[in-house]
């Protein structure tokens, strides 16, 4: 059986390259052999032991590459094939993704019910820090790339743009809109340009990272917030004329900025939570009007499947976003450890790395 | 200048009836003459001063009436006409209400911005628990009863059906969905016969008055659930063989309830919330599915204006659901005192009381 | 090779019953022995010929049975488990679906794009008026029957039901709205009972056969027009104190009763258009406000998959609606021929038949 | 009594300059001095007595001015405070406002109920091609111009911008869609703005003046298709890869546009409409895919009110749009009959003309 280097988390603190088989399609998947992935704040999670997953998984979940073999029942697609898969892979069969939900497809469970389940690569099956990756339910989660487009230019689309603009829809904004977006590592910058995408005239990136600020202004903020100058709420509300914004972005998973989001909020406004929190979260009264002030918050997990896919690569075909700039660092897979090293330690600048098999 | 009776906040533990001057109204107001009107689970929180008004305001935010004077600007009333206006009056003209929000127009402040302004009646205004109730903005907020429905039939308009209902209304409850209302006082029983009106069709109740539980079913609750006899949240995912409800609708305003509402919404539902907080509130990490579950929390105030009460008579007048038989007792306006008494602590089964002046 | 009998369009005019072998699960179909099945008004356009369809098909979409034979990769059912399927079949992995309009996934074709193409059965393939029929991507429309249902029962959930409940949700229904019915035959009066599930208040339908009028008042109308008496849109502003309706619903598929629901549509309200039409249509400038009246037309086609089948039988289960009652003539497969007979000529009051193999 | 000069309509075919007495503001009202407005499209088609108003009527819809002097019950303003009013002028206090419809608020009608009644400058009331213009409902309407925006940059919010934007809106455009828009005049221009600035990543202007489809690159077209040189819908299902457009916006009100926009649909697309319409229409069958394509068809009126014009006025001074560029050509309001006549010939390349009292 043919072999592959595979990124996979062997302890707490230690994800390695290690060799695997290279899987066989079942009727429904494709294998497709990895061109380009990346590193995701998710997977230092994983690294560090603060997001459990088995032992002797392959880490990763932004997958860009070329169809190796398809399975027998799949249609539609031809080996040797460009393409990319969600980092959310939904089944499309599911109770949840029939009713609109497809991110909740699957087999995680909360309360003994399904959650997260659509999250599969690095999670619940071998992901595509690797040669290879078997993609699951093929003909809902393959969408092909564009000729004109590069690995890089659509590396930001499985995850990053997915989970960032996100933010900005589920918070539905609109034209005219005021909007706030906190923390500005790559998915907060995805959330400004989807703000921007959408319509919002006043937008304000709250971090305090120089490089990150000037990126968020590259992207569509209109101010730049360091929030260890000022108070980013009062900044805000000064900002806002005291009117507050229609939707606060939280993009880090914090109590701080969930508590500093939502005091920006306007009456009837709309707190759009991104981050991966790690504790419980406390509501403060005032921010939330006693409950009276038909505040609305609202979490999103990465929207995925192949249309959305397709739609992202649109954007960046069309150049009304440029999210392929995050790309700060590359590594070739064979020194992936040390790529984990640099991003997980935020050394250098970095924002997003290249990893190429 | 001719003088009327009006039960007036003094001091915490303390609202007395009083005399006043009738009240002139400008040129877009309308007097009011009292005819029946209630008492609201907010006036005691007033009573015990846990939501600060000013003193010697006249309380009371649910006026059913007879049009005795226009202002000078107002068209299409005529005097003596038989009137309705909601708890929450809205202007009109404010941006709040021109962008779809008009229960937050007006004068409260949230961090120095305007929230929960559209409730003015015995709030930021004198209320109706009176002989007359001056309405600011009457073209906005006057709204006709038909003649074939009595005040009491409509009592539960102006406050307790629209905030029951919004609460099914802003979970966007759907045809064949899984509801849960942690609560069932008049707001969380309106609630129930909100989810059953929009197409619910496992209507879940959770309260531990063998009252309130009866009445829950009569008003369509498919099951009614004693949180002394049975965990609650257990209870709702036995019910619903795991998968939680569509949407969960929080009707008292504690973190017990708030919590535990949380914990049976399925990934991709929605707690909409229509309790008055006192306090800060926590949300579970797992319940929140750290942020991942695709999950929405919104609030509510009351919907008001003319519109919203014609709406709510007309599912009075179709017989659609019957909230009037919430009313288990009647006072005289003299007696009103009494009727605070029994009402705060909640004695003799007491639901609603009706109050004539 | 097993043979099992199959009622087959011929020519215009001729659906015959024949032989056909019993076909052979692919990996991911089952294969469904049918118990009930029934003929719906679109089987009767095919039969004319007005709805052109291959010579050999078998017809037939409202599939109730058995499991027989589950495809090789088809998980989460067991051979004997009774199921429903929709007449609409989703695939689930196509780009229509993973953009929330399931129903337009596949293969049929609009100036050579695809369009309608979610229906299969009995459209692009065989189809349920057969002893046994194959379900298409059977792990996103099998749908398992609660044993308290019977059979007929669940009947009206593949077509009927969620056909006539999307004319409601389409238009938007809300609490308090007043909604208009064109056509009271089964699609129109499902329209009313979905009205009725979604809170509307003043329901009125418009027919002149005096079953289907008592039919739609035993469902859920307020008003019974029979338009050979009164003119229809007049009555409706009468009744409507010449406000118009919120939600017109058009179940019937001709010129005048499209132009008819138009008319009675008020400022800012919906057309939810559920025939099938067979000429182009005219609408006509005045009840179209020269466009400016912010009024909209929608169109829809049956939902189908199996949550949505879920849901369509909870509400069954739950009493909230009974469609089951429209049932009015059974016949064993062997004489389908008749039963077409009696549908299509609208023989003896009937409403549905149900055919048992 | 002082005298002002006005536009005013006398018979068809004649608009002239007149002299009207300065009116005195109701309570709610406001008297406007205009320092800037601009001739409509909907203006020529009252000279020509295409639409008919009232003899004597002031026309005109699209106010830039000065407050004067303000009713005795208007509060929040002062006098000599910039402002702009939109077309449409809602009331606040009716219930089409109440409901979400602002547009169709008062006093026009339609099969005897209220249609179109939003518009009342230059429609029922005097307009603004004036040195003066009562504003009704003040503040509800009046939005002050922030003092870095000349008159010129705002002239395009009332109207233009409004109407062009909700025809995105209403189509409900999403980050990621294709959308045609077909005639390319201020309204369509503008629409293709609007689209742009809601995420669409493909629009396609259709038109055949080299001008327009010059304009319409500028303002954010990815492909200018002149319907004289290939046909359009072709053009449209070949640029898509026969996918047809997400949203198709009509900005002409032809029955040309019309036909064609549908054709472009997608299955599960809207057709958004904003042209003003002067016959009935025909909606082609096989376009409307005998009403089971999941297709919508939405109409707008120019949403209207401060909050609206507030933000517009955002957009402008942010930068996202910059629609002041359509102004070619400027007169003074003494030559406004002159203006009349480019205007109407649509001569010497004119998009919109701007009038100076």
């Amino acid at each position: 059986m043919a072999k592959m280097r595979a990124a996979v988390f062997v302890a707490p603190g230690r994800i390695v390259l290690d060799e695997k088989p290279i899987p066989d399609p079942g009727p429904n998947d494709a294998l497709v052999r990895v061109t380009t992935t990346t590193i995701c704040g998710t997977d230092v999670h994983i690294l560090k032991g603060e997001y459990p997953v088995a032992r002797g998984l392959t880490v990763g979940h932004e997958p860009v590459g070329v169809i190796e073999k398809l399975g027998s029942a799949v249609q539609g697609y031809r080996e040797g094939q460009r393409v990319i898969a969600g980092a959310i892979t939904p089944s499309g069969h599911s109770a949840a993704c029939l009713c609109g939900c497809s991110s909740q497809d699957g087999a995680g469970t909360r309360h003994g019910f399904k959650a997260i389940g659509g999250w599969k690569f690095g999670n619940t099956i071998d992901g595509c820090q690797a040669d290879y990756v078997l993609v699951p339910d093929a003909m809902a989660n393959l969408s092909p790339i564009p000729d004109s487009l590069t690995d890089e230019q659509v590396l930001m689309c499985p995850d990053i743009m997915s989970t960032g603009f996100s933010g900005a829809e589920r918070g539905g904004i609109r034209i005219g809109d005021t909007v706030v977006v906190f923390a500005l590592g790559p998915i907060g910058l995805s959330a400004v340009a989807g703000a921007k995408l959408m319509g919002a005239t006043t937008i304000i990136g709250v971090d305090t990272v120089p490089a990150r600020l000037a990126a968020a202004k590259r992207l569509g903020a209109d101010h730049a917030v360091d929030f260890k100058s000022v108070d980013p709420v009062e900044e805000v509300m000064r900002l806002t004329d005291g009117r507050g914004v229609d939707v606060a972005i939280e993009a880090l998973g914090t109590q701080a900025t969930f508590a500093s989001a939502l005091r920006c909020v306007r009456p009837g406004g709309t707190l759009s939570s991104l981050g991966v929190y790690s504790t419980d979260l406390t509501i403060p009264l005032g921010a939330f009007a006693a409950g009276l002030g038909d505040v609305s918050i609202v979490t999103t997990l990465c929207p995925g499947g192949k249309e959305r896919m397709r739609r992202l690569m649109e954007v960046v075909a069309s150049g009304r976003a440029d999210l392929g700039a995050l790309v700060t660092h590359r590594f070739p897979l064979d020194r992936i450890e040390e790529a984990y090293d640099l991003f997980a330690h935020q050394r250098d600048g970095v924002l997003k790395v290249a990893i190429t098999p």
